[in-house]
């Protein structure tokens, strides 16, 4: 079973726009919002409302069809500048996920190999099935990823996980979600700890709700009650997803993750990564060189629709922080299990 | 430099109430709340517009003498079992700071040794005259837990602190964040990274509003971020208050100090606990006696006036956890600085 409405879709043909599940109104209001233009894709990537590094790579790919169709009588090298200019534009609208880069860069290495006659009406249609390409890859990866993570909690009767990494933060059933939701799927009585995540709640939003829709047992946590349930000895294993790997398997994932990994080291609990080949960037060798977002202030003093905060106090607000190699127990791609974390075994995992 | 408004104070003479700073309104609204009944208090400790252990303390004492002052034409009999009452009500307001207990336990003791042939109005008199002694002892004990602790910051340009442990938790400046009011008073340079402490934001809606007020350099961040604040070496050590302490020095506190000390131990950071003598319950060997208060699901699910969690999520809320001894670098008390953190040295720090 899938999220009830897809978290990104492709509606129409050649001539379309994509779909998006407005996440910012979850759970209360479930509203999708029909990207009609490039800005209206880079917005809704930008403010979050489409969020997740392997859907926001599938929400770029799509949101480069939309730009093309708005140039689609010109000539062949007005179209190219017009490509490029969308490509740049889109890829300026996170900066954390590399998934975001990795999809855009597939998007122009195609459109790079296209003939010198093809109409820019070709190019789209060809552009359009890559992008299909990249969401049922995502889909695929999600369903094998499931699969190579879940005996590692075969024997977890409670695991926690933090953020959001399920059907909403992908094409498919998840990346660490979907192996929590296949180890539900054996074992009926797996406990799942759900951190609500601050600043902007995906674990409350986002994950208890799409492990309550399929009647999973899923207990809401504030981020700092972590700590505790570990102690208690509620959980035996943490698993996240991540948006950005380096290539000796330090993973930038959600600000709170790395706390996480030290925690749960210290407890000697298993912490576990999981993510498609995709969002690994092997020309960084370590987590030191991935750029971490700081966002606005405001997600944390006006969080909740309210000013929770003094007016003016100063804010650090970094979106995501990075879980080096040595606190991951495991990496989990759609290839299979990376461990231990090594650059030698990254490279082997991926097949490079 | 006080908070402008007291925290608690006792308006009136023999006929007075309690007034409250109600500290659920802040930061956006500075307004009090008049107890003209026992009821009122014990809603307003139930309910966190007073809070902060030696706070609730001082207010359950005025608390007790709102109640006297409703059965003053009666016989000693009727006023002493009426007391009596009180007494036991307003020990139920809370379970887990020590403080409350230990208050309402000098008045119980305070009307015992009273002469028979008092009348009601002699004997609220002299409760009156300790629930001050209270508030001025503890006026007494931050400054003097602020001079103790000092020293240990004096080479910190960073420091972390959880929760609100300032003039809104106390009668005087406040435990731990004293502490940093004083260091920061010999070195305005010294910046403070305040967590928001979810689920109630006493960080960002009480100590952020504090240290502003004050002039002092306070960043706000999520609870989740304590860790990379860490690792990214912004704060040499962290500083928190206390709920309760067992004979061995392990410390309940506001949740997410658990986690904070096992952080700072990770990171080799000093972790300071700062508390009066009132907080120390030598009656209970080790935390794990201590009893850990759980709250509403709603304090999470509908923090801020908005539903922020599927609705039926199932929900963990415990108010507290325990930081223990082992990972406690110092305590600090009236006395002086307990460390390393004993049973024998708790006993020798507290002059027992």
């Amino acid at each position: 079973m899938s999220a009830p409405i897809p978290t990104a879709q492709w509606v129409g043909e050649e001539c379309g726009c994509v779909r998006l599940l407005d996440q910012t109104l979850l759970p209360t209001e479930v509203r999708t919002i029909d990207c009609t233009t490039v800005d209206i894709v880079f917005e809704a990537i930008r403010s979050l409302r489409v969020r997740g590094a392997p859907a926001i790579g599938v929400a770029a790919a799509y949101g480069v069809i939309v730009g093309c169709q708005s140039k689609l009588d010109c000539s062949r090298a007005e179209f190219d500048a017009h490509f490029d200019q969308i490509v740049d534009y889109l890829a300026t609208s996170r900066p954390t996920a590399v998934n975001l880069f990795w999809a855009l860069d597939r998007m122009r290495r195609v459109h790079h190999t296209l003939p010198a006659d093809w109409t820019s009406t070709q190019i789209t249609q060809r552009l359009l099935a890559e992008a299909r390409e990249i969401e049922a890859e995502d889909r695929a990866m999600c369903t094998a990823m499931a699969l190579h993570g879940t005996p590692l909690l075969a024997e977890c009767t409670g695991v926690l996980t933090h953020c959001n990494t399920g059907g909403l933060a992908t094409a498919g059933d998840g990346t660490a979600l979907a192996v929590i939701i296949e180890a539900a799927r054996r074992n009926p009585a797996l406990k799942v700890y759900a951190d609500e995540t601050r600043p902007l709640l995906q674990g409350a939003r986002l994950t208890a709700w799409e492990l309550m829709q399929r009647n999973i047992n899923v207990t809401l946590i504030c981020d700092s009650m972590a700590a505790w349930v570990m102690k208690q000895k509620r959980v035996q294993a943490v698993i996240v997803g991540a948006d950005r790997i380096a290539a000796n398997g330090d993973a930038a994932n959600k600000i709170g993750t790395y706390g996480l990994s030290v925690l749960a080291h210290a407890h000697g609990i298993p912490f576990y990564v999981v993510a498609p080949s995709s969002t690994f960037d092997l020309t960084l060798p370590s987590g030191d060189g991935i750029p971490i977002e700081e966002r606005a202030a405001t997600e944390i003093t006006h969080g909740f629709g309210r000013q929770t905060a003094p007016t003016g106090c100063a804010v650090f607000n970094p979106a995501f922080d990075v879980a080096p190699a040595e606190k991951i127990t495991a990496l989990i791609t759609e290839h299979g299990v990376i461990s231990p974390v090594t650059t030698d075994n990254v490279r082997r995992g991926l097949g490079k």
